[in-house]
């Protein structure tokens, strides 16, 4: 699984943590319900998990639609507003479990967080 | 959920989010796993997780063995060590989801990270 996480909003560690925690388990629920025949080995692998950034919604927004578009498991996570930022507001896309490939390919440029 | 984070092990923002959301997917699944009657109503509820913070191993240790002996749905996350800090180390303990007042009961003395 591959998160990518916006910077601009300014999240503390733990905001950064429970919207990511959040991203896994959307992923993680969507491939259980697909039969996401990746989730096993990547279960056996120990759940790896690569945390990006980007300080850009619109970064976001592509990304997510270019995972759509390639058929991968792919999630956004909208915060509730209820702490930090404002309501709405698109705070990570998930990516995975799927290909390290295919995820590389769309989120390879951004550097982590 | 309420996760307990430690601070001493300095982790950087990216990888307080992998150890947090590695522990939200062994929480969900054990909770799948054990028919946990608190789990379709976090769900329903957007999945709360709250995330805290101790600057001591043992602190989460014990955090641990109290929910152990409370039976509530409990995890320890030991990162690979491929990054950052020493292989093997404890960085979180996962509670929930369970009722707020008895999760409270353990981790209510712990601050926000």
């Amino acid at each position: 699984m591959v998160f990518l996480v916006r910077t601009d909003l300014q999240m503390g560690k733990g905001k950064v943590a429970s919207q990511v925690a959040h991203a896994s388990i959307l992923l993680y629920k969507a491939a259980l319900n697909s039969k996401n025949p990746f989730l096993d080995c990547w279960l056996k692998w120990g759940q790896p998990k690569i945390v990006l950034r980007s300080d850009s919604e619109l970064e976001l927004s592509e990304t997510y639609k270019a995972a759509v578009k390639k058929q991968l498991n792919v999630c956004r996570v909208y915060d509730s507003g209820k702490t930090q930022i404002s309501s709405g507001s698109l705070t990570v896309v998930g990516i995975g479990p799927n290909k390290s490939e295919d995820i590389d390919k769309i989120t390879g440029k951004f550097k982590l967080l």
